[in-house]
């Protein structure tokens, strides 16, 4: 199929379903056409020649608004492509259009709804992106996490989403959030999708070159939260049980840090801290414009002293070492990706709490979507590798979905 | 003094020097004067009250152009200021201006002249920061540095250069260039007044709360590349050891990494890669507007492949660790800042070897002016501090600015 029909393919699906899905903030319909054409002419195929993109609406954009789910940047137009963006477009990408983010990629929710049923959460803060995915308007969508926000939104609309190892992405024209975790990553309805886009972020051609192992040591990681998880993710948990471990090199629980109770509260506070201090300019000049929820976000992060900060950055240090080395003997630790299938009405987008420990310690996060809850909503788990190791990563993604879905 | 009464004396010595240091590339007298009188009328005092502040032209700012030293951005006009900017506008500094930085804060020189040499070159780059700092335009300056662009122009111009550890200034709306080791710092005429601009951009109040130690444990690193420091260089560092040595509780060698030969290329390496990432879309799209050197860096950059940038990255990592464990023997470590004073021309900023080593591991560095060389330009040595430890290297630096000057 030429680039142009794959995309009026797309372009279809969004015609018929946007004003009830609302995954999008801005779409170029004629830009992304007269991409397609000159793509069709030209000689040159980059990986990912042709493939209509979503674009979360933090990414700066040259050709379209970039308004971070605020009236703040209401009609914002950037000078320049945020450098993701770029590298997508050399590699043939075609950006359709800005997808909803929740306000500052935060927890206040934009107005997408869950293609699956829609009066439930896409999940955030890259709602647009995973929801574009999940209903068949994109093949692939940018996103970013700094809590949750690609992994949760890829659990709640059933599709792949992967959060590459934190440094290999660059951020810049991204809206920051916290420095220490924001994270560039995407969607796509596949492991070998998800890969190829996080090939042209990364620069890594190792993440479209991969081959299945013949078996994979895995590292059972509930994770100090596993009370909060409801009967749908225990029920996926054992499935997943039954149908790896019998064919794993090794699965067996992972030793995670004694103290690692408290991961998700340190990542919480240091995101509080640095969020404040990036929002610094629209927390002192633009307060009405804040929702109540970013503001006590903002306030709790500003109150907290150097000391404590430190302190917090300096458990999370030893919690990446300590973590790094259970990947000597595991190949990839599986773990929830949410506490269930997603939450119904749109104002509150899911709790990030399955994701905070991995994000904090920057490790490469891939959401497998292979199964549904009780409320016939998808739902899946989490598989983690070793920081850098995101080729080895995806490889075991496959081999988990060849024998979960 | 009141704040309108030490603005106009900046305003009349930039009156009197600009058109030849050429320190600025865009002034706001207007607002700099309203902002004053405000403070003046005003019942709140922040860290940072009244003083005029200069601002690298690659913060953006939301009421004056933000440029980053190439035509790509000509006339660009952001929706609002950097994260650092606002900080230190929230503390009471007054923004007096932009100024001069080389293209995209790399190479490639801009028009600032040395102040005490107009023939020289003031260093990159941060150039018209420091150069604005060591006039007595303003007694602060927003800088960055990723190789070597606070502590060598700080070095080339006599002032105080101070690059706190990686990881603790927000870097929201700072054109990105190397993003494991973009790092937001400042001038000062002094210690003091450096860190107390720091205070304000990390948040951490025990930068203005030290007190100078009693003694101080010295590393002496001259590092691997101490052949290339001239005799200029060699005389300051006997100066400084016969200064410090009988005072010091330690003043020594320190063991630096046996392979730490390579650091400075692997530095340059890392550098390239992700700097070629960050301006992905200038790269693409506005080629002919990239000086040849850039161009070549970019290109450099992009024909790294994932493995060697991933072995790059892990011996950074080694280094990481194996040089924080000197700081268990030694406070802080002094190391050259420059290999001489600055040179000739205005076309070369420098070379940055003597900072690459530190930048790469994220540690904070202050370059401590307090010597001449051959020519009667500036002169000094650089003390580079643990980690986090900031307030310390300060508190050590001012300790070492007692015995030197």
């Amino acid at each position: 199929m030429n680039a142009e029909a794959r995309l009026r393919e797309c372009l279809a699906r969004i015609e018929a379903r946007e004003l009830e899905v609302r995954a999008f903030v801005h779409l170029d319909v004629d830009g992304a056409l007269a991409q397609a054409r000159a793509l069709d002419a030209g000689a040159v195929r980059g990986p990912l020649h042709g493939l209509p993109l979503g674009v979360k609406d933090i990414f700066d954009t040259h050709d379209m608004p970039t308004e971070c789910g605020s009236t703040i940047f209401a009609g914002h137009r950037p000078r320049v492509d945020a450098a993701a963006v770029a590298l997508c477009r050399a590699a043939g990408a075609i950006v359709i259009g800005k997808t909803v983010t929740t306000e500052f990629a935060n927890m206040t929710a934009g107005v997408t709804r869950n293609p699956h049923r829609l009066a439930h959460s896409p999940g955030g803060s890259s709602s647009g992106s995973a929801a574009a995915v999940a209903d068949g308007m994109l093949p692939l969508a940018l996103g970013t996490q700094t809590a949750g926000s690609l992994i949760r939104p890829a659990a709640y609309c059933g599709v792949v989403g992967f959060k590459p190892s934190f440094g290999r992405v660059p951020r810049a024209g991204v809206k920051p959030n916290a420095d220490s975790m924001d994270t560039v990553g995407g969607f796509g309805r596949s492991v070998a999708d998800a890969a190829l886009l996080a090939s042209v972020l990364t620069g890594d051609a190792r993440l479209r070159e991969w081959a299945v192992p013949e078996r994979v040591r895995i590292g059972l990681a509930p994770g100090p939260d596993w009370a909060q998880a409801d009967a749908d993710v225990f029920a996926c948990w054992e499935h997943a049980q039954r149908a790896l471990a019998p064919q794993a090199a090794r699965c067996e629980d992972a030793a995670l840090p004694p103290d690692f109770a408290d991961v998700a509260a340190v990542q919480a506070a240091i995101q509080a801290a640095e969020t404040a201090q990036a929002l610094a300019f629209e927390h002192r000049t633009h307060r009405a414009s804040l929702s109540d929820a970013l503001l006590a976000l903002l306030d709790k992060g500003r109150a907290m002293d150097a000391e404590t900060l430190a302190a917090h950055r300096a458990r999370a240090d030893r919690w990446r070492r300590e973590v790094d080395a259970l990947f000597d003997r595991h190949d990839v630790l599986l773990t929830p990706s949410t506490s269930g299938e997603a939450p119904a009405g749109l104002q509150f987008t899911g709790d990030p709490l399955f994701c905070r420990p991995w994000s904090l310690l920057g490790l490469p996060c891939v959401h497998l979507p292979f199964a549904s809850g009780s409320n016939g909503l998808p739902l899946g788990l989490q598989l983690v590798g070793r920081h850098g190791d995101d080729h080895r990563l995806i490889a075991a993604a496959q081999w988990c979905m060849d024998r979960l879905a």
